[in-house]
């Protein structure tokens, strides 16, 4: 196989952040930037890392995906409250073939895109990564960076291991994963952490501080494990919440992306990471009243203190 | 039976209204007093009243219990987070056949007093007013204000009807009731409104303005209701949430008290809204989840933004 061709779709703290590792690996990477377009068309992206600081001083730069070229691999870093963008922003991308990955949080995304391109190949993206950007071109990636790659409907095997090797000799440790379990396994620790820092205007450390929080983010972990063995995923049980609890400890206070999205007064991920989990555990049967309730909470605070 | 003698525990926006109505109707009545003791000593108490403000110049007013003279009725209008200062308070004031009023919030109020009272008679009282005290010796009755008296333990019928009386002949709107089914058809309000209030820094018209925290509301009265159902409770059922749903929407945007308390960083009542209640479902196995998510939510605010 050729080398890949590669198109970053929201070109952000994460998205950013990848398609300059692939970038600087040497592959051909088109970023569709938004607000900083003009200045990255001029003075390209930096990358400022805790392995190490890169520039790629001229990128190919769009402010419009209808300019851009199909690619083998569509990297999607856009917040999930603007999805429905794919819609238009994809279509000038894809040929038959092309891989999308949604670099994106939370659950029912791949079965979104799908029925809005039936039978394009689809993998999830589960960064692990703790990055921002905070001024224009400047991606300021603090620590991790990680990325597990689980195949959605993705029926060439060769492509999918092409795209993973790709991010492993970009210097990225990237690993393949069960789809369905890692999405899940993800939402253990997201659903929790991100709408409580949130709600309580606090971070992560000291959540687990307080025995009554504490108790509530384990009880929390465990609906969202219930959900995923009611739906069939049986390899998440309690030891992987001890486990988030565990690492969750070990980490510096952090305020998760939903917490700085309703800092900044941006519109929340409520409905992926929320209100679609909950959707498919109910049609099973499963529910999950506290983070339901935590999700009222965050609707009531984004209408009501977002005005969004 | 002669006219009976009165001591009011807890001279606050409650207590200092009923103990008032009481003083102007001629019953004899002594005010145990904290902040304003001296105040009330030398200029009395004054309530301004939707039904008419009136003064009691000259009040019986105490700095202290020990110094206050034995009665025949009690009503305790203390904040509940002070609960424990009752063993102490009490004592004084109490022959065998005091009947000690707790006209607070709350459930599991009654058990503990009879705990550390043995045989002593108690009833609840169970206040629904829109009563305020900001400034010494002044009560603000803004509306309302009628008293439920229910029954806990007290076996002379004549003397709890004589109470009963004495609040009717004071122009209250007063009636027995029954009392477990009064403590928990509080706590169908109660629970829900006092710390949502505080948990979204907002008032009831907003919390059922937003579809998502209107439905929140009604699923943490439900909670309520199945509780007291298996507490025994079955004259309450969903048309009651309901009744409360409409009840709140007919009135002027609240703030309960929790909400007040948490305004000017007092400790919040949680013991007995919250984890009692919480605990008696438990005990017979029913579990109230979104309930228990707030009263740790309102644990966290209050050690992390309170600091008590």
């Amino acid at each position: 196989m050729s080398q890949l061709s590669y198109a970053v779709v929201g070109t952000g703290a994460i998205g950013g952040y990848y398609g300059a590792k692939m970038a600087r690996l040497g592959r051909e990477v088109h970023f569709l930037l938004h607000s900083d377009y003009e200045y990255v068309r001029e003075h390209g992206l930096c990358v400022c890392s805790c392995d190490g600081d890169f520039a790629l001083p001229q990128v190919n730069a769009y402010g419009d995906a209808s300019a851009m070229p199909k690619v083998d691999v569509v990297l999607v870093g856009l917040k999930s409250t603007n999805q429905h963008l794919l819609r238009t922003l994809l279509p000038p991308l894809l040929h038959e073939n092309t891989l999308v990955v949604l670099i994106q949080n939370g659950i029912g995304l791949e079965a979104d895109v799908q029925e809005w391109f039936p039978g394009q190949p689809l993998a999830a993206g589960l960064a692990f990564i703790c990055s921002s950007k905070t001024e224009p071109g400047i991606i300021n990636h603090q620590c991790y960076g990680s990325i597990n790659l689980g195949n959605y409907s993705c029926r060439s095997a060769s492509l999918f291991e092409a795209v993973l090797n790709d991010f492993i000799e970009a210097g990225i440790d990237a690993h393949e994963v069960n789809y369905a379990e890692a999405r899940w396994k993800k939402a253990v620790w997201n659903m929790p952490f991100n709408g409580m820092t949130v709600a309580l205007q606090t971070q992560t450390d000291k959540l687990l501080k307080h025995p009554a929080t504490r108790q509530l983010i384990y009880d929390q972990m465990m609906e969202v494990i219930g959900a995923a063995n009611v739906l069939g995923i049986d390899t998440i049980d309690e030891s992987f919440a001890q486990k988030m609890m565990q690492m969750t400890d070990d980490m510096v206070p952090y305020s998760p992306s939903m917490r700085l999205d309703y800092d900044f007064r941006r519109p929340m991920e409520i409905h992926y990471i929320y209100s679609r989990p909950i959707a498919e555990a109910r049609a099973v049967g499963f529910e999950m009243p506290r983070l339901e309730m935590l999700e009222r909470e965050l609707m009531f605070m984004e209408k009501e203190y977002l005005g969004h």
